[in-house]
Order: structure tokens, then sequence, then C-alpha cells
């Protein structure tokens, strides 16, 4: 999917949601444990009640890899469930020495067809570049990640030009791809940094996680993070997917998914 | 396996080599093609001529990810075929905010049996201490990275400290394990920064790549990183696996891992 069509999704449905499909067998309800997969009949319900207030789904993929050889099954089957008109994103956070990352291009946009793939950018320029040879897919690099151990390195201010580490990498990562290959890992928890990231990216899109359970502020996000193209795709995972643990959690996770869209639409007038 | 257990084997072997087990469906000999399992079957010989002579392995997942479900299946085998006596690598260089590297630990530490890890430190504290809860199993940090691209943000300098980056790494992990449970990625390329290294941790293993195809010197590493136990894992990878591509590819592996068996024997008389 390319960034007109993701627009244009945007707009169709007046929002720029994102479900994280982290799923994790010993949290999902008691009666699918029965089925044959249940990761997968979990997240076909899911899909299913969330997929009109949604532009795109967000599986993480440890939760598959610990599953073993059949995680990877239901990783596959719930792919190739997500309706095309969703931007699929495949929260890996790889890299690795050049020939390397691009063995794992291989199996996220060749094996399985993702649209994008989060890269951890440690490892810098031919750790990423493999990822950007894909027509039409995305490198999401991770920022400013959502978690409290952000602050030990990504926040490190570089001697010479001032800049944090995560600025550092913005800015270098630049020179790699335009933006309408790449987009940048931006949680929620940091919204006070979105207007000084903003003026060094006012184009790229940005992956926004921790609305909701990790305490983000989906109003500030928009107010420092919106632009004219919208430029947000913002993740919710436990808020949606575990709204209930019973039979009606499909049902619930469309009711929190609607709820979060209808709050977008009202920002997309006041903020887009 | 422990600190003790992996100096003794060391000892035991006069080696402190490790076989990068990087195995590439594209790069194998044809006559392994028709087996049921090529990825599996081109492992087993390389272990049983190269097992002598080293002292650990080291799968790079990648390699197995991008062959799907069954490349998983392929890992298990080779990981389950491993003698015992052997340290095993999961060069997987994961990392994830800190439930979610809870599932990756899961995923290596008890699906598969991998005594460590290689984990992106970019994320902090929380993604790498969940791997820290396993007894007897190491977290090995990327710090100075043998590719290019660690130029990009490893060795940018840190306002204050006046420290690189990676530097930044080590010294802030350093508080997360004692050196019985960590040990830190320097790429044999960046030999130079061994000294420096070792002022800030005299007693911690290296796993350092890069000796072979990407030009590293096992002399210098030596020279500038060995400390009374050792302390080096060396790896190699192509200069052993793919030294023939004939059906004498087993042979010939093992003829190169004691070749440089043979350089590190030497080696650790002169500066162990």
């Amino acid at each position: 999917m390319n960034r007109q069509e993701l627009i244009d999704q945007i707009r169709l449905k007046s929002s720029f949601l994102c479900v994280g499909l982290d799923t994790d067998i010993r949290k999902i309800p008691k009666h699918l444990l029965n089925s044959e997969d249940p990761i997968f009949e979990f997240n076909k319900a899911i899909i299913d009640a969330t997929h009109e207030f949604c532009i795109a789904y967000k599986p993480n993929i440890a939760f598959y890899e610990a599953e073993g050889p059949k995680g990877w099954e239901s990783l596959k089957k719930t792919l190739d469930y997500i309706p095309k008109n969703h931007f699929t994103i495949a929260d890996a956070k790889r890299g690795d020495i050049g020939n390397t990352s691009g063995l794992y291009a291989r199996a996220f946009f060749e094996k399985l067809d993702f649209d994008s793939i989060t890269v951890a950018p440690y490892m810098g320029s031919d750790s990423v570049t493999p990822f950007l040879e894909y027509k039409n897919k995305w490198v999401i690099l991770l920022a400013l990640t959502s978690n409290t151990g952000s602050s030990d390195f990504q926040r490190l201010t570089v001697t010479g030009t001032g800049q944090q580490i995560y600025e550092s990498v913005i800015t270098t990562s630049m020179g790699w791809a335009s933006h309408e290959q790449m987009m940048y890992v931006v949680g929620a928890t940091r919204a006070d940094a979105l207007s000084d990231i903003r003026k060094i990216i006012p184009n790229h899109f940005l992956l926004v996680p921790g609305v909701g359970a990790q305490g983000g502020s989906l109003e500030e996000v928009c107010k420092y993070g919106m632009i004219d193209d919208i430029g947000l795709l913002v993740n919710s995972t436990r808020g949606i997917i575990y709204a209930s643990s019973e039979k009606d959690f499909d049902s619930r996770a469309g009711e929190e998914a609607h709820k979060i869209q209808q709050s977008m639409k009202k920002l997309m007038e006041k903020y887009g």
C-alpha cells in the first residue's frame, strides 16, 4: 500500500486507528482454547469486529514466535484474513548486518506479504536499507519508543549537533528513503517531543503506540503530531483486544474500536 | 551453561571458536536439496565435522525465519543436535518493551533451549531485563558491531560523559546483570576499540564477529581483548561453512575450523 492509498483509507473511514494483534494464548477467552488454532480464531473474531473502525493491523511478532512453528502458521492465516484495504505492520523490530537484514526482508515481505516492518536503528544504514529495496513496502524505524527504558539511550544528547539520539536517528535515516517509504515510531507517552519531531519531519507518517493502557493522550498526540495528510497511525492493543475476557470479547473489542474511531473523527476535524 | 563451564570447555579444547550456522538454502551444496530438510542436513554435517574444534554454535535466526514455519523446525532439530558441551547462541538481535521481550525470552529459552541470545540495546533496560530472569541463560548485548553502519549511531559522542554511544550502552547495562549473565558483541573490525572496552569491562566475555570474510584480525582481537579467563568467543561463519560448495563441504569446513583452532591455541599461549 502506498502513501496516497493509506491517506485515502484514513479519509474514507475518518480513522487512523491501528489495532495491535498481540495475541497471548494465556490471555484469550477460555472457550477458544479447544479450537484447532485458538490464536487465529481469536484474531479472526477481533478483525471481524474492528475492521470497519481501523485502517491498520499490527501483529507483534514476539507473540507468534513464542508459540514455535505453529505460531507462524497462525500469523500467516491472520495476515491472509486481514482485508486488503488495511495497512499491515509486522512489529518485529528486526535489524542485522546487510545480507542478514535482507533475509528478514524476505521473511516479512516475501514469505509473508506485510506492507511494513518495524526496524531497530542501532546497527545503522546497512541494517535498514535492505528492507527499502521492496516497492510499496515500508520501514517503520524506532525513534522514540513508549517504554521507560527509552530514556536510557534514546534521549542522550550528541556532542556537536546538540540533538538527542532519537533525533539523530531521524535526521540520518531521512537520507535513506523518502516519506513515501519510511515512517517512525514515536510513543504517545512522549507527546511533548512531537512538536520537535515535526520540525525535522513535517511530512512523514508516525506510528504512535502507547495510547490507552500505557497512558498516552490521543488529544495531545493529534495536537502536536497531526499534519494536513494526518500523518499518524495511532495504535491501541490491550484496550481493544482484551476489553473483555468472556464470550463477548469480540463485540466489546468492536465497541472500543468504534469509540476510538469516533474520537479520531472529531480530532481530524479539529487538527487535520 | 555458566561462565566457569564455558571457560573449562575453552581450556579443554584450546579453542574459543564459535561457528556461525547462517545456513542459506541458496548457498548449500546442490546434492543436499533433495533431502527432506536440506538446512538441517547441512547443519548436521557441519556440526559433525567441526564440533571438536569449536566451543559454541551461533545460528543467525534470520536464515531460519526466511524459510517460514519449516525453518523453525530446522532450527529446533539443529539445536537438539548440537552436543551439550557446546554453548549455543540465538543470534536474533531482539528487543521490545518489557512484556514483549518476555515473550521473545520464552521463544528462545523455553520453546527452544538456547544458552544465550543477542539483544539490541536501543529500547533500554526494560527491553533487556526480561531475558535476564532465566538462570544460567545469557544476554549478549550489541555494543560495537562489525558492519559499516555501526558508525552511524554507535560511535556518536554523548555530551557530558564524553563516551561514545556503544560505551554508554556497556556502562549503563553493567548495572542490569553481572559478567556471569551478560556478554557484549564487539566486531573484530573494531579491534582498535578493544583496549578501551577492556578498561570498562575487564571481566566480561565478548562475542566477536567479523574475523575472516569481514576482514578482522584474530591476532589483534586477542592482543587487545583477551583476559586471563580468555573472555572471547570469536565467530567465523562463511570461511567455515561455505569453504566448499561441493560434496566435500563438510570435510573442508572441518579443516578450516581446525586451522582456526590451531591459531587460537597459539594465541592463548601468547596472550591468555
